[in-house]
Order: structure tokens, then sequence, then C-alpha cells
């Protein structure tokens, strides 16, 4: 062992009535912390049943992914929401899907917001405090997710919560600490090689180096992967793969 | 003291969006129980928020209305659903009201099931049995409410759970102790004095008169009334205050 | 030539959101009428729009196909509705695939009730009545696609309609003319070639052998098929095939 | 007659299943044209079935108001919603109206978008010409409405549509000739008399003065007014009986 060790995490339990979407079996094998959708963006009450079941027996950590109350738009349309509303709405999901953590007799780990819910609590001090709130009020063992040097880690530690700063293992950073938009071209990282190198300097030296080239400090406690496609769960495995054989261990945040 | 105890629900917190229905605030002081929307036939996380807050400040008991899938048809609208999908949406709806009891700090005291999957519960022992396996797994010990000598009682029996026996002021009985159907022209008491003497009736005799003269033995733990609308307000007042005179105690189940 | 034709119809646009079913693309290939969903209990106004699009650039047969509004069971529940609650949403839907007809100034030819509610206007005539009604009074020239021998065939010949009587390929028949229930054993044809056997013989026959070998009158204007799976389509281009080569024309209804 | 017309416009059928807002029969009696929400952001098929019908009995111009699909925020709340997505969704719900207009007999007049819909078509050309488009394309006999001066009523014209310029009673005005948001003080016009004022202003002149004394050039086609509550109602009673008093011919645009 090396004394480093990091968490997969990734979206899973989107499946909505008659429409299913995702390799939710096979990527439950490969992460560490699955982020269940709790039927506002996406998800329903027969997936959450099902996948919390899944993921226990798998020992995964299981999230709460709330998300904004737009299944049309799958959570990542900007929706202008008030602070207010979004601790109701937030407390709402994590609520449902602990009842099915009661059901299976299981506790969840872990909370993490989606889509653009994600992202407005990455900037808006007023969303990430309300996030922050709706889990410290109803649970204040379960841990915050969220993007590293953003607004909701911040959020997160004001309220005394344990909190786990979020990398991206294909996504490239700017000088500020930020991800680079999608819509810019340099956004993706292809390379798998590249991918895997730019999250072993982010867990052995803190760091990340920004598009310009600038350093950027950067904690590393949690890597999104996806697993929505083969080629994305391939990824995950190859990364899993080299990983491991650094001797990085492996393991849920808070394990 | 006469040492005759009884309890007062309503179905409350019904509001939407931008939509407001009900005379919460009034009820709220003259009931002793709350059934509160769960976002499913009605109610939405704000209206959630606030009503678990009003019913704590007034010292009601709050429990979970969970409904069919139905906002169009406000839960009223028989659906076709297998027990293990209301096993699911159950849990969900339990779940989501006890994050608000959280945040609230409060305890959370009952399940009313809400009406056309009410009605499915009181005759359709598989729907009953998943209804009362949601409540036994979230939390053993909620209070489950269900028609009078109806399989949901029979249910929440078989599963050790702690039950309350509903009966109605103002509706009819049939010999075989189940409610006149609506559709039927003596459905309804109109008169609210002999409302309330069918009440009295039921707490002092366990025993309630058929439409055709019959008398029917009958649990009667739990009084539902209505908050609709200042008719049915008044009503509940009514009640309340002959009730009082009586020296029956006028307070949730269980406590 | 033979004098012969025959229409083959297909369930199609049910993708939602983010929510992609279905092999539209190669379906549009093969079927002649297109039953796509309204935005009820699938499909969206983005894939309503493309599926007219790429349907009239087939040369299909655009029709509408509304449902019961319940997104989350996909139509197939049985809902408790009036039949003015159904006179108006068939108008709706009917009403909503219009406009993307406009937009994209192809004529709509048909309308065929989906799920849930194919099944309910088969045997209650005022649901049929009430389909029948929207669709006259909404365009009194779309030809109204209903099981064969049905209620709502009927109901489509009260308002002076064109109906178009639907028979099914893959499915067998109970000696009074109505389909043999899925929950039973018996209820699905999986030879393929028994399949086209059976078509044949109901194009040129009118004529079906029921489960028990009662022969039993059928009137046979088009074929349901379905797409939504490889092995499925497959059989449709089989039939599509087999009839081909027997020179019965396969062309929508009303062409 | 003075050669001077005005058209009053209300927002109307926003009730949704059980629930029922605005009081819609009486403002029918008062306006003289009706925008009736279509099922995304308010009002539902039965709501717009009835709607229609009584619109048509007072004579009243008939219209579509479409907004963001958000029943939770009543299309209040901004959604980044791209172009082509509102040219699908303001087709859909235009059609769906037209349903309704045909089974009713009776000719749709005009559409004016909704809520944060039609703020966002004041200022940005892209929705607004999806806006126009979808009108052109599904009916171009369609008077297109929006905010006087707006992005709105630019791309109607180039889309070689019939456009009504709406103004506001009750609000005051920006010196671009935008209205004041309704977040800074001076926002709303308390007093009824200035506001007929200001209405009788636009009309005979064409001109609004701003919030700072600056006169403004503004086109008067139609006046947004309210029905929500009984102290809106009898503002349009009294602002509809003082134009009368003028001689100023109060019609539908396009009568």
């Amino acid at each position: 062992m090396t004394g480093y060790q990091i968490d997969l995490n990734s979206d899973i339990g989107e499946s909505f009535g008659h429409y299913t979407i995702g390799l939710d079996e096979d990527v439950l094998k490969v992460i560490t912390s699955a982020n269940i959708a709790c039927g506002y963006h996406a998800g329903d009450h027969h997936t959450m049943y099902t996948t919390v079941k899944t993921a226990k027996a798998n020992g995964i950590g299981i999230g709460a992914h709330p998300g904004l109350p737009d299944l049309q738009g799958f959570g990542r349309r900007h929706i202008t929401v008030d602070p207010e509303d979004v601790y109701h709405f937030v407390t709402y999901q994590i609520g449902a899907l602990k009842g099915f953590c009661h059901v299976h007799n299981v506790e969840m780990n872990h909370v993490k917001a989606h889509g653009a819910l994600y992202n407005m609590a990455a900037t808006d001090p007023a969303i990430a405090d309300a996030i922050a709130k709706a889990v410290k009020n109803v649970d204040n063992t379960l841990i915050l997710f969220g993007l590293s040097g953003s607004e909701l880690i911040r959020a997160g530690q004001n309220h005394g919560l344990m909190t786990a700063s979020e990398v991206f293992a294909d996504r490239t950073y700017q000088p500020n600490g930020m991800l680079t938009p999608r819509s810019e071209e340099e956004a993706m990282i292809m390379d798998p090689d590249q991918a895997v190198q730019q999250v072993l300097q982010m867990i052995y030296d803190n760091r990340v180096v920004a598009v310009d080239g600038t350093p950027v400090d950067i904690e590393a406690d949690t890597v999104c992967v996806h697993g929505d496609n083969p080629h994305a769960l391939k990824f995950v495995e190859q990364l899993r793969g080299r990983l491991s054989e650094k001797g990085i261990d492996i393991r849920r945040v808070g394990a």
C-alpha cells in the first residue's frame, strides 16, 4: 500500500418507467460510490428500490443524487430556483432515497447534486448553502460531494459536514480550478493514458495542470466516472486497473 | 374524564406549486392527526416543509399520506398497480416526508393511504400487504391507519404494526361494515346531530347501525374529517365541541 | 396484382427527453402507417417533430396514437377515466400532432388509441364513443383504427368515420374474435411461418382460426407490427416479404 | 366613435385537475381576447375544452398561451431552452388548442407566449424567432401578441405575421420602452386613475412617460389585464368603462 486512496463515483439508477438507460449492473462492479437518481430529473421508485439493493450487494457507498425537477431536460437545463426551494427539494429527494435504505437495511453514505444543480452549487453560494443545509438537517453524518474548490465544498465545511472533493479524469481544468466548459474545444481528454496521468497527479501531488499550463492546487477525494455506454465503462475498468497497479487504495469515501 | 378517547384526522398539505387548496391553517387547530400529501397525488416539497412545520407547532400527529402517482386525477382514479409497485412508491413517499420530519426535528406518527389507494387497500389483500410491508420496513414504530374492519388493518396486524381503525362521521355504513358508495343516495349523513350521534355510538359501543338497520361491530380509533371548505371546517369544530362536552379525550393515536 | 391489399402499422415516436427507445429509423422503412405517440403515455414535442418529418420523407401514413396520461406506466395501466375526459384528452393529443403535420405540410391520415386505452375502447361502448367523437369533431377525414370486431370500430361507423380493422400476426384469437390475453400460455404465436399463415388467411378469407379451432369472421385492413427490438423488426421484414411474394399490395389504409 | 380602438387580453384557463384558479367566468365577460393555457405551465385538456367553449359563447378572441414545460413553477421560472426546443413546444401547444377550436367549430385568433417565455422572447432574438416560426408554420393567419417594441414583435414582422403590440396599464416603463422589473419599487401603478391615464395616452398619442420622465414611443394594440382576484377584476371593469366613455372601441385585435 502506498498510503494513497481514492473513490470512484458514478451516476446510476437513471431509468424511468418503461425507459431503461445506463449499464448499471456492470458499473456497480467497478465503482465505489453510487449517486442514485431520486425521481426529479431521472429515476423512479422502482429503480431506486432495485439500485439500492444492488449497490448494497456490491458493497458500494450509497448516495442520493438530487436534481432539478425536470425529467424532460434530465436535470441538465438551468432553471432559476430560489435557495429555499432548493433546500426543500433536496430534503425531499434525500428523504425518499433514505426510505429505500431503511427497507434494505443499509446506511446512506453521501449526497451529490446532479447536472445543472451541481453546476449552480459550484459557483452560487446561496444555492450551495441550501444544499449543505438540507444534508445537515436530514442527516449530518452524510458526506457532501462537490467539485473540488467549489462553493459547495465551502458550504459543507461551513455547516460542519464531511466533504469529498471531486475531480474529473476526462475533463480539462482552467487556471481558476474550474472545469473547461464543454462548449470549448479542449474541454475533454480523449486519450485514456493522459486521463490516468491527470488523476495520478491529482492524487499524488494535489495538483492539476490547467489548459494554459498553469499548475493548480486541487483536492482529490473522488473521481467522477461514467457508465452510460460500453466505451465509458471500459475506461473506468482501465482507470481502476491502473490505479490499483500503482498501489492506490480504491475505496469509498469515509470507509 | 370518561376513559374514552378518539383521534380526529384530516388530509392536509394538498397545495401544489402555484395552486392552493384547503384551509390548512384552520384545520390544523382542530384536528389531532394530519395526513400530509407526499407529492404523488397532491402536495409538493414546499408544502410538505411548511405543513410539517405548522403541524409540529400545533402539536398535531404527523402522518404520511401516500397516494397513486396521479396529480391530474388527485389520486382518486383507480389505476391498476401491482403490489410490488405499491411497496416501492409507498416507501418513496414515506421516506420523502420523513426527510421533512428530520429537518424539523419531529417524529412521524402514522401513515394513511390516500383516495383510490385507500379504497383498494380496504378490500385487496395484496395491495394492503404491500402498504403494510413498506410501513414496517421503513419504520416499524409508525401507526398504520385503515378503514375499520378492512384488509389494510388486517395486513398491519399481520406485520406486527400498531394500527388505528378509522371511522367516518358523515358517511353511512353497509351491513358488511364497508362504507356505502358515494354513488348511492343514502351515502352521506347531512344532519350534523346524526353524524355526532353515529360517532358517539361507535366510541361508546363499538357499533354502528347500517343503512338497513343492521347493527355492525366497528373499531373507532380515529375519525376522518375534512377541511376543504368553511362548511366542513365548521362541522369539525362542532364535532370536537360535542365530543369534548361528553368528556371524551380528543388526542392523537398513540399519544 | 391479386386485388388484395393490406396496411402494416407500428407504434413509433415513443422516445422521451433523454430517453430513447425503438428502432424508429428502420421501422419507418418497412411499415405503411405510423402511430405516433403524443406526449401523454410516451413521446414529446421533439420526438413528434422528428417522427412526422421522417414519416413524411418515407411516404408513410401519419397517425396520432393518443394514450392515457401515464408516462410512468407507458399508458399500459388501466385507469378509470370517464368518457368526457377521454373525449377531451384524445382531442388534445390529435390536435398536438396536427400542429406538427401543419409544420411539415403533410396530412394526418389516421388515429389509433394506445395500450390500455385501446383495450378499454375495444369493449367499452362509452369509451369507444368518446374516442370516435373526438376524431370526428377534430377532423372527420381521419381514419379510425380499432381492433377488428370491436366496439371502437362500431363507434367509428356510428359517427360516419372511415375505419380500419386491425388484426395481429403474432397473437392468437378467442372464439369471440377477441385476442387471447397475454396472461394465457397460448397468447403468442412464436413461429413466423404460422404468423404469416394467419395473416394470409385473414386477408384472403376474412377468417381466423381461434385457439379452440373455431373459425371466426374477421376484417383485416391493417396488421399491427412492432419495432422495439431487432427480432421484431426482422419479423416485419419477413412478413412484408412474404406478403409481397403473394402479390398482396402493401399500402397505407385510404391510399 | 373616435376612430380609436383597443383590445383587452387576459390569461385564462389556468386550472389544472382538482386545482381551480382564476375568476374565468367573470373575466370572460369583460375582455376581448383570451390567452388560454395549453397544459405545459398550467391548464389541462378539460379546462381547455371548457374555456374555448365559454370564450366562443362570449364572442371573445381565442388565443393559445404556450408556456415553458414547468407546471410546478407555473411557467414563471427561467429555464435555458434552445430555440429548436421552443419551436417544437410552441407548435405542440398551439396544435393542442386548435384541436379544441375544431371541436367547438371556432377560429383561433392569436398566440401569446406566457410568463418566462414571454420575457425571454422580448429580448432574445433566437427565442423570438422560434416562436414566430411556429406560429407561421402552424397557421399563418394567427396574430402574434408581444410586448410593444420587443424582439418578438420584430420576429413576427420578419415572418410576415400580423402582430399585436401589447401594453400594460398597471406597470411602469423604462426609458428604453421595456417594463420596470417587478423587483423595483416603482414597478407597479397602484392608482387606477393613473393606470387609465397611461392607457389613454398610449392609445391617443402612441406614447408613454417612463419612470424618469422620458417620453417613449409605443404601439398599443392590446392591453394586458388580470382576473385572478376580485380586486383585479374590478379594475378591468373600471378600465373598460372609462375607455368606453371616451368613445374608444373595445374589440379584439383583427376584428
